[in-house]
């Protein structure tokens, strides 16, 4: 199992920060290295890093560099604020920057910013440990040869690690017993399409790519037997926030008897969240939705509806898997002997 | 009533068959003058003009154009044969070119280019008054002040009048009642986009653009007090046959106690088709999905998954409007007391 891996990482530290620049995928392979904390909380906002994992895992190196450039508790802290601010659904980015800034709280001025890389670096590698968890326990809520849909990008580009629905998928490939990935392409900003079809390549995992809008006819059709996703956040009663498209799809494979699963870490549950209703849901530009890679689709005057999250009620969700096992069914109770 | 129009249309015969170019839209009008039968073909088949009734009228005028070419009944029917085969799934393309046939083969030779563009222009006139009848059967379904969603284009652009769904749309807005027109944007074509939110800033319609994948979000949110939509084919048993992401909104609809009305043509009903699994549907280029308004957004080898249509099952619809009234509830009875 521990011979799984991707070959690639969406956050590496050499010697700073660096992001692969996933708003260039799949047309270029492209590294930043933001050094000011302006440019690192720009770059969580507009995507450059996504996925919910991956950007706490960004945002603690961030704060690494910050405590390398003063070992100021004041203003590490108001750089934990304005990080956890880029992204306001995903609960694991309030969730690193609290932890890294608690830990540099600890340590003597001197030794702040050495406490903060070394607790970013472990955010990074229990991240990855987490994955391969996930991983093996949700691989064996699907037995036999299965075909398998995933939404938006919850794979290598989104973590630490080899992924969290993704994840799944590649341990049900190594044990070969994947038929095949679907992937809805997830517009607006088209993660399926552009990242997850992109790293399900680079691994050889036999992908397919469908519109949002087809993947009911999928499912009406009996071609798959699991939808397996991410998470932005969990609460208490077992809602989870995900990439917008996330609750129809849960909706479908409720009524086509398809098991759905949610794949996330520890660090994604938010247990003083009680419910689906008290997550916030960012809603984003409507110019994504305008345009695309900088063609305009539609009319320049129209407005847009654009929510990036949606929230799918814990009684369409078949289980959840965190690196701790799996709540099944999901309930307030199963959450908390979980995570709590 | 028939004060109601729109500013927009699709098809119209100067001399000879233009085309509206819908690829363009909205950043272009452009008109097109395919004179010989393989260019309409092709443009019918490249959407340049689309939307079951349109294709239907366009493909009428084709077949008058071919009759003043030649009086030869067995080159009609050809003619006829490939038109019926670039879209298979809308029924109103075979019936129109029938019925074009048909009237052809009664006339003398001489009189065959007459009779055909006199049928093409019934055709078109007919439509025309289908699309008010449908506009005020179906506004009393909803009624009071309300907001309605809608997917892909079922309006003037796809029909010879006022639209269908587009048709009910308008007559609410002209009573006063329309508090927003919701508009899915249609991947992968985007008609929604292109067509649906151009054509109602056109006409003065309040309209708000979505991702088709955030159409659950709103639906569960309240906001919208019913669906409207348009179909390609509609079996004998009142399963539907419409733009692909048709079906995961009924879906939600139901979930959410909202209504769900289907509005189409008499044209649209195909009585020899016994039910939803009967309707062939039409799968086309995976291009469409990998590329976005030309620009590529997924990887060149990715594998498509690309059906044009899904079908939507009777007892997902609240009620089915055609220009004779409305079959509510939808079944194999009630289709046939409306077009039998």
């Amino acid at each position: 199992m521990e011979g799984i891996h991707s070959h690639v990482t969406p956050v590496r530290w050499r010697g700073g920060l660096e992001l692969l620049d996933q708003r260039a995928l799949p047309h270029r392979l492209q590294w930043l290295r933001p050094r000011r904390m302006g440019e690192a909380v720009r770059l969580i906002r507009d995507l450059a890093v996504r996925g919910a994992p991956a950007i706490g895992i960004a945002a603690a190196y961030a704060l690494a560099q910050e405590a390398r450039r003063s070992s100021s508790l004041a203003r590490l802290r108001a750089a934990a604020a304005r990080l956890a601010a880029a992204r306001p659904t995903a609960v694991n980015l309030r969730w690193a920057v609290e932890r890294v800034v608690a830990a540099a709280a600890e340590a003597p001025p001197t030794g702040r910013a050495a406490v903060a890389l070394a607790t970013a670096r472990a955010i990074h590698e229990e991240d990855a440990a987490a994955c391969r968890a996930i991983g093996r326990e949700g691989a064996a809520l699907f037995p036999g040869q299965v075909a398998l849909l995933t939404h938006c990008n919850a794979g290598a580009l989104a973590t630490g690690g080899i992924g969290t629905a993704l994840g799944i998928v590649r341990v049900v490939h190594a044990q070969g017993r994947l038929l095949r990935l679907y992937a809805c392409e997830a517009r607006p900003v088209l993660q399926g399409a552009r990242l997850t079809a992109w790293e399900a390549i680079q691994d050889g995992i036999p992908v397919t790519l469908l519109p949002d809008s087809a993947a009911a006819s999928l499912l009406a059709s009996g071609a798959v037997q699991g939808v397996v996703v991410g998470a932005d956040r969990i609460a208490a009663d077992g809602a989870v926030a995900n990439k917008v498209g996330t609750y129809p799809l849960a909706v479908l494979a409720h009524r086509h008897g398809v098991p759905f699963v949610v794949a996330a870490p520890r660090s994604t549950f938010d247990l003083t969240c009680p419910n689906g209703a008290a997550i916030p849901i960012e809603e984003r530009s409507g110019e994504e939705v305008r345009r695309l890679a900088g063609v305009r689709v539609a009319p320049r005057s129209v407005a847009v509806f654009n929510p990036a999250f949606d929230v799918t009620p814990p009684e369409l969700i078949t289980a959840i898997v965190s690196e701790h096992g799996v709540a099944r069914p999901v309930t307030a109770a199963s959450v908390r002997a979980l995570v709590g």
